[in-house]
């Protein structure tokens, strides 16, 4: 008897569901490098909505999404943004907001909660120098990847627009997990990046498309976007057949990312009860269960191999630590 | 009654086949940014297959292709590509090997057909010298679009590959329309591309598919492919979704890239008929078919909005030249 | 008997005079990079002055004045800068412009004057479009080496200039040998860069300082140049040492250039009575000679090493062709 | 009476002695960027044998010595720089290495000593991923002016050394004050960097030169570094009179750092014994001075305008602490 698979370690592995795969076969599809595809035009506009922003833009990675919107904000030659030490943007973009982008990262600690402090924020800007490059963007994270998907609050964000908007900066959430944080806060996203000038959203991870982020924000700039989508080579033509997976995974993910949710409290409640790993379920915000292994004669990669023998699989983390997401559709 | 629409402007703006649509909704989707999706691994090696050449990577737009490719060949900072001064790379893609890339262009004139003087390539080859970038890459276009989609020979090409290898540099093909050339020369497309350490093939121009593009090369320059499109942000999730269509895209439409190109120098002879324009018939070697208007009444804009009240859409070039591409599948 | 070296290899291998040793031991100096060095301020001063521009700021080199230069106009990605194709800035300063400072280079045939024909300058200048960088900077220069040291004129000049400032695009002249230019036209140097928004004055070159450049243009302009001095490592401490013999040159030695004038065309009238080699006096505008071998059994490099035995050295500038400059101070 | 001038601010407002203008008047010069330049040929084989490296670079700054280094040792596109949080490279260096070179920075914390820990270096390498950059760097600073000057020993760095070789990187050494340490620990320079891949040395901060900072490292290095010298248009033509003098001040200052560095602590304790300010003359390793103010009333800018008042000259280094360097020679 095959027993089935349960596949615990990312949300990036999930497959498109028959819904998104009719979809796409279904679509009404144009070329939208000259902005002429219906279905591209209407999810666009609904995210824009739905966001609480002006426009928004399809591109095809969430990778692609936060190089564009630090690449809009910082495109004069001399600019820094400031985020944090253990966002995803500084640790697992290749640094090609540097390498591609020219953009000098100026890094804030993230604390155990994904935020950064706010005075540390504000330490961090430059004042006009010589010396120094020009601080133009501010970067958050929400939900935040690598503090196990804990949730920035709209007070906090609120509080770092402030700070960005005094200082004439701008403010952008990587927001790859944005749904997730609001349906754990219990909180409109709209409302959770209300303070944002632009928000990347991954349609792929938490939501279960099998292509894209989306970008949105002031019309301005989307147009900036565009024009470096296109530089990047994010430019697609038919794009509608994956907007209209996203539009379908949108529709019918967000309404389950809180049982999601439930279900990593409750894989960390049991996994607190076994012997040799702590976890503390209580950290758990959103879909994401990493546990420490205590045994020292236990090694994470160990562990997945003997966990696979069983259908299950995980992720090692670190040396001692296994990380495991949550997803459904 | 509705007239039936024929649209001329570009082979950009065709729409996915009911076959594609198909082997989307139905394709084996898994994480190709991890390198498991077996659709695109296997559509991959077909066209590493196909093109005669190691390996392939599937990326979102033949930019990104052509982006990726300048890049991985002039990966040290202070590098030259010769390319056509009215190349697609030069003129289409945002300068993007410069603005984003840091690559230096030293461009070489075009001539009518698409092909570079073979000493003005040699004359821009720099040696060792404390005043000059190094140069690293020559760059052909092969159908050539800004000429018209004219066809380079193999043997054009392979004199190209022999100065590049005589002098330590790569050749990178262009090869937008490489199918296009492939039978309007009835030459296959791995003799075409021979001399080439990598080669960018569009998905979606001639060949329908909805979005993409394949770059092929050496395993070597796959792995430095790879590692520049996580950078770009064209890593994609469940790309197989894209490739399915390409796959069949690839299958299905090259056959019918030699009808294509009948009707276009159909289409040209019957142009040459009429009085106020001019064209060369014999001048169109594959799918696409300029103009140039002699009557000065008439512009461009004006000629296309008329045509457009008939249901024929085209597309102006400039301010006395209309661009038609033919396209079917 | 030591006989006398004649030294015509180039402009740059000048040596400072007694009075700028002397001007250089006595110079009033301070920290330049916190702009109080009285000697720098006081030349910059001069220069801006006898430019015609408002600020002036001093550069190690010309390749730092122009790369400053171009960077400063072009200070949004995705930048465009129409350079003439056989220009000093594209063809022998690393192609810096694209390799550190990401600006695309859209090169324009220069004509034997050094000039580029106005049209193509106009055809080069890109329109809005999403598959285009942005235009924002035209380079001239004057004289222009690579054709011989010819003057381009104060009427071309503005002519490029009107150009520029209808399509809202900045003029940037090379003028590493302008004062040249101004000796041989008979134009004040002021006049002759009236239209630019920037001009790059070497101050080793024709006018024999040791070490320097000088940039001038607006305000607004030398305050983003002063940044990006600091950034590319140009900002000096107590620079004005250089600046007094910088100021020295200006002073002594732009009264004599229209002796090295006299002398390049005498010895272009010597060189012409040569069998062996052809040269056309008329040609030399300036301080340079550039004489053909017409006999093939003569290598320029050949010639250069028997030159050399009889205390004369010259430079081959071409596998057929040599070069020599003239300068006197 | 004109009262004598104190001037506390920086070792970069030093002036040149009457022996340094003497050599500057007197050098035997020639065309440094053909390389021909006999005192600056000299200069730099004696700072290559002093520093115990292959070769030696005069450069305009310690910035371009910084930024040439870091760029020479990540040449290829996608590199990371491992670099402490409060160095001089990532502070006051305009971010230069990423938005002029491209490189991403990996900050790790500097501890008040100047040094970061081991394990934070370790931890901070890169291992290879399709998500990471290359690290291709490590970067120390001796002294490291943010820490007060404090010295890193012979043995630290070596440890450093060894952690870079053997994972495959580089260890460069921002030495602007190199000296200072080497005369603070009784060490001899050479020693102290023996394990660095290259050095940048200020000449003109501790040492007193007007203009000027050497690198040094291997041949191969120095190659790479001429031309990215010449890329960033720090070619400079008669060098050797800043050469000459820079000779100038190696020999003549060295000698005189310990009575700096005598005299800083003489200050510091002078200052202990002042009520309303604090200082620990202990943390006075070199010839920086920080004590902060604790009386509320009194500002940083406020007590410099008082001490200028006095002809004493001071600077503030942030809202509550005031720097003071001595240098003498």
């Amino acid at each position: 008897m095959a027993s089935k698979v349960v596949d615990l370690r990312s949300d990036t592995v999930t497959k498109p569901s028959e819904a998104m795969r009719a979809a796409m076969a279904a679509a009404d599809v144009d070329d939208d490098v000259v902005g002429v595809d219906p279905t591209a035009r209407r999810f666009q506009a609904e995210m824009a909505s739905l966001m609480g922003k002006e426009a928004a833009l399809f591109v095809p990675s969430g990778t692609m999404g936060n190089l564009i919107s630090v690449l809009a904000h910082c495109d004069v030659r001399g600019s820094e943004a400031i985020l944090g030490d253990n966002s995803h943007i500084h640790v697992y973009e290749n640094g090609g907001i540097s390498t591609i982008g020219g953009v000098h990262p100026k890094t804030v600690p993230n604390n155990p909660d994904g935020t950064m402090d706010i005075d540390k924020i504000v330490a961090a800007i430059r004042h006009p120098d010589l010396h120094y490059p020009t601080t133009r963007l501010i970067c958050l994270e929400n939900t935040h990847g690598n503090s196990g998907g804990k949730c920035l609050s709209a007070e906090y964000t609120d509080k770092v627009g402030e700070i960005a908007k005094s200082h004439g900066i701008k403010l952008h959430i990587d927001g790859a997990r944005i749904f997730n944080a609001s349906v754990a806060l219990g909180v409109p996203v709209d409302r959770l990046v209300k303070a944002a000038d632009s928000v990347s959203v991954c349609l792929s991870k938490g939501l279960g498309a099998p292509v894209g982020s989306v970008i949105v924000g002031s019309k301005d700039f989307i147009e900036k976007a565009k024009i470096l989508r296109k530089t990047l080579g994010g430019g697609m033509r038919q794009v509608g057949v994956l907007c209209a997976a996203a539009q379908v995974a949108v529709r019918d993910t967000v309404g389950k990312l809180a049982d999601d949710h439930r279900k990593a409290r409750v894989l960390a409640e049991g996994l607190k009860k076994i012997k040799h790993v702590t976890v503390d379920p209580a950290s758990v915000e959103t879909n994401m269960v990493f546990f420490d292994i205590v045994d020292p004669r236990i090694s994470p990669d160990n562990l997945c191999q003997v966990l696979e023998q069983h259908n299950v699989f995980a992720m090692p983390a670190s040396s001692k630590s296994i990380r495991k997401l949550l997803k459904s559709y």
